[in-house]
């Protein structure tokens, strides 16, 4: 099914994903580049198929992002102030013409279902960076990791939407203890550390923050981690399910 | 406008609200039990203007229902199941083509959008129970409390979406202390815990409780209640936004 099949997609409501991938001590989003002119950058979002659950949708739309099928997926927001209508696409798609048959747009009319008000439904997900091979579709140039703190401009009220999204994160990684999906399976303490700072954007005190993971009692201790100096090597740990 | 006025509404989605409140050691939900045969039960719902947000949505059908304006009121999940079509209020609004006129439904084409496939947002909403007044819209035969541990068989999904705001109010009574939205303005610390022990349906230790409430700093201690008995009198609280 192509993307502009409008008879399968529920109209005026869609999907849209803050993907959160962690590198390099920096909390990451990824960003889509769309192919028109003038360049807009959106989060990667999608539409309901009439026959599909909207988590399901969700879901397959992470996976034509980023190849995975198996990531903490949640819904945290929705977006319905009535001025949202995705003006720069339309337009940019109209202007397209001669790429519309490789884009599955057999003609003008498919696309005006694009033109409405889109109540969207706002969905964060937490994905280890190291596993992502973010893919692009037809409508997409590029598809990139942005600093949280230091994203391009993006259409609508999608910047909006990652700091709601960012404060939900905040506001679970302690209580659902979400924040491993970011790492990859084994991670220093220091490492867990470096993830919280970056999520919250802040710096923790060793002493404190070690006492306060470990008591939660999530944490299973495995070998040193090799480094070449064995003596002041430190423990790697693994989140025990 | 009207109910049936399906030009003005966004198709294929709702809104459905859980309006709790608190009487008797209880904890109440509004019910509506809709005027069709055979008798089915709903939460209060309606649709989303093409000109409005959903947040004022909301606020235009809790007002529609309970008559107040300024309730505390929180999106709380989307239900979005392929499965969620509501054929028994389609079906049984068929049967009622004598009444149509005075309902504003001006003949059957117009109810046709009733039978898709609609994706709820749900929304929750805390209020002082002697303030309201419940209402009946066209469809309603009666409106009424029922005790969250004893309601009645719902439409759908709609028990489900009970139990999901029900979770909800009580992971944020404590954090965003909303609590207070259910009393009247002012109550003693039994009243407050007996709220307490309604919502989370288990008993709390007087002393414990006591002390957490009174090291949140949110309550201003007033006069003591008249009871008759002035030397074993509680104190009067009130919340200190």
């Amino acid at each position: 099914m192509k993307l502009f099949d409008r008879q399968n997609f529920i109209h005026q409501l869609s999907i849209d994903c803050v993907i959160f991938g962690y590198a390099d001590l920096v909390l990451k989003v990824l960003v889509s580049r769309v192919n028109i002119t003038p360049a807009v950058w959106t989060l990667p979002g999608g539409f309901i198929r009439q026959d599909e659950s909207i988590d399901l949708a969700a879901r397959r739309i992470l996976e034509e992002r980023t190849g995975l099928t198996d990531i903490y997926l949640e819904q945290y927001h929705v977006f319905g102030e009535p001025n949202r209508i995705n003006h720069e696409i339309f337009e940019g798609l109209l202007t397209l013409k001669e790429k519309w048959l490789d884009m599955g747009i057999p003609d003008e009319s498919s696309l005006h279902w694009l033109a409405s008000r889109f109540v969207s439904i706002g969905y964060y997900a937490l994905v280890d960076i190291n596993k992502v091979f973010p893919r692009k579709t037809e409508l997409d140039e590029s598809a990139d990791w942005y600093a949280v703190t230091d994203l391009p401009g993006m259409i609508m009220d999608h910047n909006l939407m990652v700091d709601r999204a960012l404060e939900t994160l905040r506001r679970n990684l302690d209580e659902k203890l979400i924040g491993f999906n970011l790492l990859p399976e084994t991670f220093t303490m220091r490492e867990l550390q470096e993830l919280y700072e970056a999520v919250y954007n802040k710096p923790f005190a060793r002493n404190n923050f070690q006492k306060k993971i470990l008591d939660l009692n999530v944490l299973e201790r495995l070998e040193k981690k090799f480094t070449g100096a064995a003596n002041k090597a430190p423990y790697l740990y693994r989140f025990n399910r």
